[in-house]
């Protein structure tokens, strides 16, 4: 008997959902993509059924090695992975009365909102299908919430470039530290990994009402102002003087349009849910970094 | 209790299937998308669980209106009706231990198949996401083959640029007549609508082996050979002088590849059921042509 399902749980966020759910005492179950195919629902649903948990968690998804520019390439696998996987795992929880947690992505988002202000889980994402320019990725990541809307069991947790204290390939630091140019950004929403998987955690321990939630560390830096905290703290043996206009080049020419956004963390915080200012999380987190 | 229900059963081919079970008797339900959520998973369940039929046919599906390129603009739509939708209906008639019918296309084939002769079921589709250039229709309908693949109890059918004596904006025949410039097409299969869904019927009443059939009259034509039988029987009061090598540009120069291709019918003729010989089904279908 396991409470919580993770599924997709070897990946970097599914890892920290494991480690969460330890620090808590809660009992669970952890499976990969190579235990069980997420696209066919008979297996999702009959694995849920014998595990019997109270919620579901579902991490796993698409996004591409090294990044997004994959999925516009593999859009075969990036469908798979990120609509069917979620409609299956949706509907096999709604047919056994399991709670789910779906972890979704504020990239569904471009751009500075039209009333000003940070985006609200009530807005409408304007970098999907239909509202082109937008990647592959993020058009399949917001087909999978559509598909979760109408399951009146689904959380819907948004997280936005993920860092922590551990050196990773989906580390939003260890990626900055690496890239040989670093994009100019526009100023971004963050999430603190441990801080956001402890977020998602609280809101169904909590019972809050289920639907989407942004899960983000409040304010918002550019990249420039990262690097500059990086430079300081971690005090890396390396220039960071090559800037660029644009995301480099993949392959072939593709390269997916990139979403730049500042997500609204105020519906967390009316419910309770704090997270500390995205600047101190980061100056906290370089100074406990592990490269 | 009806023994077959029908999804799409409003559209060009849910119809003709409609007239087909009518004219053998069997007691059968049709539903259109606008009584029913295809896109989810309980609404689908519950009608299937409530009409206890014996078959589904799923005749939904998006194929764009006038043409494939809509589904180039329209990726979320076509994702919607054409995946999701064909894995919800798989998943819930899996689930509840009924036989599937799918209609899908040929359209995943394009070009010469490589040892020549035409495609077989057995052969890898080469015009879909993965093998590009493909068209984004042509890639999602092989999403939906891939994903049902799994469910044992499905019959897969492959239709192909269908026709038949009544005037619709979907019959090649009214299509060729109407088109401005007609693209100087290679050989392609065809499929008489009523022979088709005929043969459909017959493997399912048969009792055949579940899998991929390749429903198509025997033989090709070229688009020039069809217009000629058109002048000949229609003796339409216009010109056909007007030939493109391509097809022309819908919107925004988006537009789709086309598939041309040849399907074996040999499966099916083994199995006993036999479907005229393209070029005689045209012929016939041209003398009782109602515009």
């Amino acid at each position: 008997m396991s409470r919580v399902l993770i599924l997709g749980g070897s990946g970097f966020i599914g890892s920290a959902f494991a480690r969460e759910l330890a620090s808590r005492n809660i009992e669970f179950s952890s499976l990969s993509r190579n235990q069980c195919d997420y696209t066919n629902f008979s297996a999702i649903y009959s694995m849920i059924k014998r595990t019997v948990p109270e919620l579901v968690i579902n991490c796993s998804g698409v996004t591409g090695t090294p990044n997004v520019d994959w999925c516009e390439l593999h859009r075969k696998e990036t469908i798979a992975g990120n609509v069917i996987t979620a409609a299956a795992i949706s509907d096999a929880c709604y047919s056994l009365g399991v709670i789910l947690g779906h972890i979704s992505t504020g990239c569904i988002y471009n751009g500075e909102r039209p009333m000003g202000a940070p985006w609200t889980e009530e807005d409408y994402p304007n970098f999907q299908f239909g509202e082109e320019p937008c990647s592959f990725y993020s058009g399949t990541k917001a087909m999978a919430e559509w598909k979760i809307a109408g399951n009146p069991l689904a959380y819907i947790w948004r997280l936005r470039l993920p860092f922590c204290e551990e050196a990773d390939p989906k580390n939003l630091i260890t990626k900055l530290v690496s890239y040989p140019a670093i994009y100019d950004s526009p100023k971004n929403s963050m999430s603190h990994l441990g801080e956001c998987v402890r977020a998602c955690v609280d809101t169904w321990d909590m019972g809050l009402k289920r639907g989407i939630y942004n899960v983000v560390n409040p304010g918002a830096m550019t990249n420039r102002e990262i690097i500059a905290d990086i430079i300081e703290i971690l005090k890396p043996d390396r220039e960071f003087d090559v800037w660029a206009d644009k995301i480099p080049v993949l392959e072939d020419q593709v390269m997916a349009p990139r979403s730049n956004c500042v997500l609204s963390s105020k519906k967390l915080e009316n419910a309770g849910i704090k997270l500390r200012p995205v600047h101190e999380a980061l100056v906290e987190t370089l100074k406990n970094y592990k490269p």
